[in-house]
């Protein structure tokens, strides 16, 4: 199964001409999930090489403009592009994300008239106390829905912490487990850890000749696991046959944040194939952004040198810095910069860091057998 | 005083990388009106030469989403754009339209935990059962605030259709007039009249002379109106110390359409500088533009011609139709051909017919006193 990630944008606060508002699409054969959707992300949806028709979850981190005003706009853009085939049934979007978030698009979407051609559910994130200060937590009154449901909204779950792993699954399927944990910022945020399930390795076929088993749907239950009899009366277990499993990939993405509440996070996104993780501000600029909730390339490289992932991306730059592409001789805000602070605390690690820019499409290549 | 109207998205149904979704901004000596503010308004704003922190009022024609969504983040945008001083009493930030547009931003600015530098008031339209068909207008569940007001706002007008004149009266101040009136669309649409007030012509300076007066105060009260009494007891006239006025200039924007309820909006834009009118489909497609609430450009001329208008701006067309720039020979859906399609309507006529693009600058001269 191909894996990739590509960023439609990369900016903090605001969307600008040269960098977009926070989103990126995980691609798995095609499937696109939607971290984040900043005002613009449609725009940016169409400049890519990627199509809005095959979105089929959406994650938000925070409630912040800059990684929810285009949500709306995305789903209507996303039925636009849907086939209105009345005999297929469409099924449903699931959108993740914190508390207010199924309020935000009832009002949104109910009050500008927006039909969608498919169902949506929002599941909602139960944020806890600590995850900002008092200011940046919502009032009951403000997450409350009010109003009856939007005619293709099906009601989602609220999810609560797990105390036990201080995370929240959202959701597992054969092919993945999904959690999300705490960060702490000027609102509730969080990070997304998509693990992959581990896949049996490939059968040794030659083996299978020689036991006298020939392709059929004995392979496939010995693929799927299972032991198959043969004849003989001779058990064939599918260890025997079977080449080492390959490891399912971990990509990890966190929203906005100046640190990670508790240590189940960190074992959680313990040698992640990719971490993307915030770097609004250089180092030089550290009490700044800690006071904003945010993070410098320091405070990211820390986060992936605890986690041993193999690549550490950076991205959410604020809006000073330019892309690479339009740098000037003697500009000072250099987006390398940042990559150099990070890669100057990982120095005697093996950890590869990555600046993310606007597009930039990185594949997540499969594992190797152990 | 120099006006002009700017083009922020030309556009129908949603922005796209070669046409903006609807917004357009009119000028007048630096200070600028934001007509409607789709998706992305804030990008084409960066890209355009206006100042984000110069908008002093905005005017939403309808709650759809290509004219609603880039809302909450533009006004994020002036914040940032506005200068933080304390001393300084920042004025309101008046938002005229639909009702449930206070609603909208409420929700939105305060899930978000948008704060402003300055204070806003959402100035509602009561919409009459005739602008649109009933799936089109929102339930009184769906209009009604609840939850707080946001921390910066101010409890606007709710403002109601005067029957005697089929508009509505926005605001007067001491240069203009602006008034809505009532279109038919899918969902309730209204267009807006600004008309400037007219101005007072020019002083006689030699004639005052003549009769002894030096520049001063009486020049002042002469040229607002006021009769001066000359030592001699000689009664001057303002009527004859002054030229011929200058008539303000009218400027006429209409939201999403398919017709124009009543006479009085008629009578209103009657020989308007600029009519901005939608042109969505071309003639051919004339049943479809109507099933969806729209106009082609034969219907927008026909206004035009009604209102005997100096000058008719066709925009928000279809995205099929790409800007002129962009457009390759043997194309099919051409955006040339909607100005001929009206400039053929309009043969016999006067007016002048403008196709709008994104960006496209359109200065309104003072017009010559009568
Ligand atoms: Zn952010
Ligand atoms: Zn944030
Ligand atoms: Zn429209
Ligand atoms: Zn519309």
């Amino acid at each position: 199964m191909t894996m990739d990630m590509t960023f439609l944008g990369t900016g903090s606060a605001y969307p600008s001409p040269h960098r977009g508002a926070s989103a990126l699409v995980l691609r798995t054969d095609g499937d696109c999930w939607l971290f984040d959707c900043g005002e613009g992300t449609q725009i940016q949806l169409m400049r890519s090489q990627l199509r809005a028709g095959r979105i089929t979850k959406i994650f938000i981190s925070h409630l912040h403009g800059d990684h929810l005003f285009g949500l709306p706009g995305l789903l209507c853009r996303v039925s636009l592009n849907t086939n209105p085939n009345p005999e297929q049934n469409l099924s449903c979007v699931d959108i993740y994300g914190p508390q207010g978030l199924r309020r935000f698009l009832r009002v949104t979407l109910g009050l500008t008239g927006s039909q969608l051609l498919f169902p949506y559910a929002v599941h909602e994130l139960e944020p806890t106390p600590e995850q900002s200060p008092e200011e940046g937590r919502l009032s009951l009154e403000m997450t409350t829905e009010c109003g009856p449901l939007h005619p293709q909204e099906q009601l989602g779950r609220t999810i609560s912490l797990d105390i036990s792993s201080d995370c929240y699954l959202l959701f597992e399927d054969p092919k993945f487990v999904v959690k999300a944990f705490r960060l702490f910022h000027r609102v509730p945020s969080f990070g997304f850890c998509v693990q992959e399930r581990d896949r049996p390795g490939r059968l040794k076929t030659e083996l299978l000749k020689e036991l006298g088993l020939k392709p059929g749907p004995l392979y496939g239950r010995l693929k799927a696991g299972e032991s198959v009899t043969l004849e003989s009366g001779r058990v064939v277990l599918p260890s025997e046959v079977l080449e080492e499993a390959i490891p399912g990939r971990k990509v990890c993405i966190l929203g906005d944040c100046s640190s990670i509440l508790g240590i189940g996070p960190l074992m959680l996104c313990t040698g992640a194939d990719v971490l993307v993780h915030e770097a609004t501000l250089g180092n030089e600029q550290k009490e700044k952004a800690v006071d904003h909730g945010h993070s410098t390339p320091e405070m990211a490289a820390a986060v992936a040198r605890t986690c041993c992932a193999l690549r550490l991306v950076l991205y959410h730059f604020s809006q000073r810095y330019k892309p690479s592409s339009l740098q000037k001789e003697g500009d000072e805000d250099c987006v390398s910069e940042l990559r150099r602070q990070a890669e100057e605390a990982l120095e005697d690690s093996s950890v590869e860091v990555i600046l993310a820019e606007d597009f930039l499409t990185l594949p997540i290549p499969l594992r190797k057998p152990k």
